[in-house]
């Protein structure tokens, strides 16, 4: 008997009807005899209605009510589903995140967890009970309510599973699984049968909305596998697993794209110690995360220093490192806004050489301008102009005959 | 420094706007220097909406999850008012029923209050915080949310008043407080100044939607003085306390009906031990709430029997009542849906005779018949045809003098 945790996002709980096939699913798989634990997301909308309702209060409204607010349209699913599964005559409870006890820091609106009491979820599933839990909220120590940020269900699930030490996570989503790149840019996208967690956290931070990053973290640190499959069919989805042998064997697993960042250079800035703590310091500070920073060797005591932020934090951070620039004594600053960054990802990479050189003669071949480049043992991501991203993702899609066979084969 | 609850119901909380409105009055008590507590329902229309997601679930859900679902509207509402509060200013916390700790009994749907914690509660209010509370919900003791019934949120708030010991419990509402009669029906209606915590029952219980029966009961038991009041005004509204001797000076403090009940009849079953019992035991078993009975002298060893029931349980009454007639060997059984019941309610009566008399006559001299009398201390109610609820409250209302001067005189 296996103890299966299975997360359905707000598109598969957004309805009365899809609750109730979300109910039938559940019942299939408690049928082959598994225990299993819900995890569940609000209604697809719900939350944004209730984030609006705090934006017509407040601007910046209190992060402590905005937590007491917000988490109560898991609140609504959880009920609604335990009571659809009753109804078809499988016993079933909900649990809050407070019923169950997942602890979490007191950090509003980004909380995270640190212990899952799993007594009373396992005394139920002995008693032959489904047990359905309320995703994306936790309390502290002092019993306020605490939200894990936006996609924090995944991460409920992954940490339910991991206390529970679940045989599997399986998170339930409109898409059919994680694919070789974004099926809609790539006609030639083929969904992977497994990628290995770190993969995945480049694939998930990169601009592959499958996956809440902080869950891949929480699956790779307690060894959860996790199952990324569609509500909608019955088809087998993308393990997210482990690193095994079959992985290396293929050099590149998948290209990811992220057209939601800009870059911004400062030009001939003196190259003493210093410079770079004073720079990024002030950013971090007002809360914008940098993602690439590039810094060109030194000439006649100068350098360039060239990063990349979010977009919505463009302006912000252009401002700021103008005023920077100045105290700075730099030749000037400037920015571009319309880049996107395309990465290409595999395990494999570590064993494979020509990864890189075969990256950057692809998108040359093809007149698309390398701005910056960054590369880590799985991965090389390169900046360039936005609107060469479709083509770059298809380009070295080909480049990787990543649109051929299988990726990962059978276990054999 | 007094300590006042202020408790808000669903009109008053509708709209983002109407809660901005109620942080300015919450604001304009604490600027008197008071200490406050808030408990609110949720937003109007919102337990309806929760309500009718749960029947497209299933027509009888489970009541645990049920409670689970609606309790999300006072949480909703808290957070909302909590962060309007410190919008402008004014610190301020918000607390489910499971953060306070409301502990009740575990009949979902209509649970009871069996203890409060104050502790949390009593450390904000000395660091100067508005604290917000979710009503309307507890949590059973091994941690299930609970909910009170329709309209617990007065309940809510006069327990918690009497878990304080707080100086008053205002109830502001969308009238301006206790009339003598529905001024709907009657414009001659006015506003009482004091009603007394058992007249108060009665006219809750007997039709006046003003207050929650058990908020009465609650408040009379812990004897918490309840001011009910217009949210959209500042006039003083009722004040609902302790009996005065200014109270026993008035016989009559008001008028109220309702048409929400239908009687049956037994017809000539024989007047022997057991009858009563057998018959109101399966009534009771089906859970239908009897109000008045009435049996007449025995004739013959036979005997007529005669009570009411929620018009809405009187088909299901009457088809229970026939099925135990033929057991019980009566001749048989009518019924009537179209009455209403009519009272005159006062603890001066106590002290004044002929209170029944007069009525009577009044009822008498409009040609209205009486089908049945019930009296105790405080009150007389007549059941009569339902076409005449209006002409006998209004004629019963000027039979006492209520439309004039004030019933109550200000403390001298």
């Amino acid at each position: 008997m296996a103890l299966v945790i299975q997360k359905f996002g707000g598109t598969s709980v957004g309805t009365v009807e899809k609750i109730k096939n979300v109910a039938k699913r559940v019942v299939c798989e408690k049928e082959k005899g598994n225990h299993v634990v819900v995890v569940l997301s609000a209604m697809t909308g719900e939350t944004n209605k209730l984030v609006s309702l705090a934006n017509e209060v407040s601007e910046t409204p209190n992060e402590r009510e905005f937590d007491v607010l917000v988490s109560t349209g898991e609140q609504v699913t959880i009920a609604l589903l335990s009571m659809a599964l009753q109804e078809i005559g499988c016993a079933a409870r909900s649990y809050t995140a407070s019923q169950v006890k997942i602890i979490t820091d007191s950090a509003h609106t980004k909380a995270r967890i640190k212990e899952i009491g799993s007594e009373n979820i396992k005394k139920d599933l002995e008693e032959g009970k489904v047990v359905v839990v309320a995703g994306f909220q936790g309390v502290d120590e002092h019993g306020n309510v605490t939200t894990l940020g936006r996609g924090g269900s995944d991460t409920s699930a992954v940490a339910i599973a991991a206390a529970l030490k679940a045989d599997v996570c399986e998170i339930f989503t409109d898409v059919e699984g994680v694919y070789t790149t974004d099926p809609n840019i790539c006609e030639k996208a083929r969904k992977l049968k497994k990628i290995s967690y770190d993969e995945m956290l480049e694939m998930a931070s990169l601009g592959a909305k499958v996956l809440q990053t902080r869950s891949v973290e929480f699956a790779k640190k307690y060894h959860v596998p996790v199952h990324v499959r569609s509500t909608f069919s019955d088809n087998e989805g993308t393990l997210v697993t482990k690193e095994d042998r079959e992985m290396e064997r293929v050099a590149v697993s998948g290209i990811a794209y992220n057209k939601d960042e800009a870059k911004i250079t400062i030009i001939q800035v003196p190259d003493k110690p210093g410079v770079a703590a004073k720079l990024f310091g002030l950013i971090s500070e007002s809360n914008i995360n940098v993602d690439m920073i590039i810094q060109n060797i030194s000439e006649d005591g100068y350098t360039d220093m060239t990063f990349t932020v979010p977009k919505g934090d463009y302006k912000r951070a252009l401002e700021l490192v103008e005023k920077t620039g100045v105290e700075l004594a730099a030749k000037g600053v400037t920015g571009d806004p319309n880049i996107s960054k395309v990465s290409v990802i595999g395990v494999g990479m570590r064993s494979h050489a020509g990864i890189a050189s075969t990256v950057f003669k692809t998108l040359s071949q093809e007149g698309i301008n390398i701005m910056m480049i960054s590369t880590s043992e799985i991965k090389v991501s390169c900046v360039i102009e936005s609107k060469y991203t479709e083509l770059a993702v298809r380009t070295l899609h080909d480049a990787f005959n990543l649109g051929e066979g299988e990726i990962t084969e059978e276990k054999s």
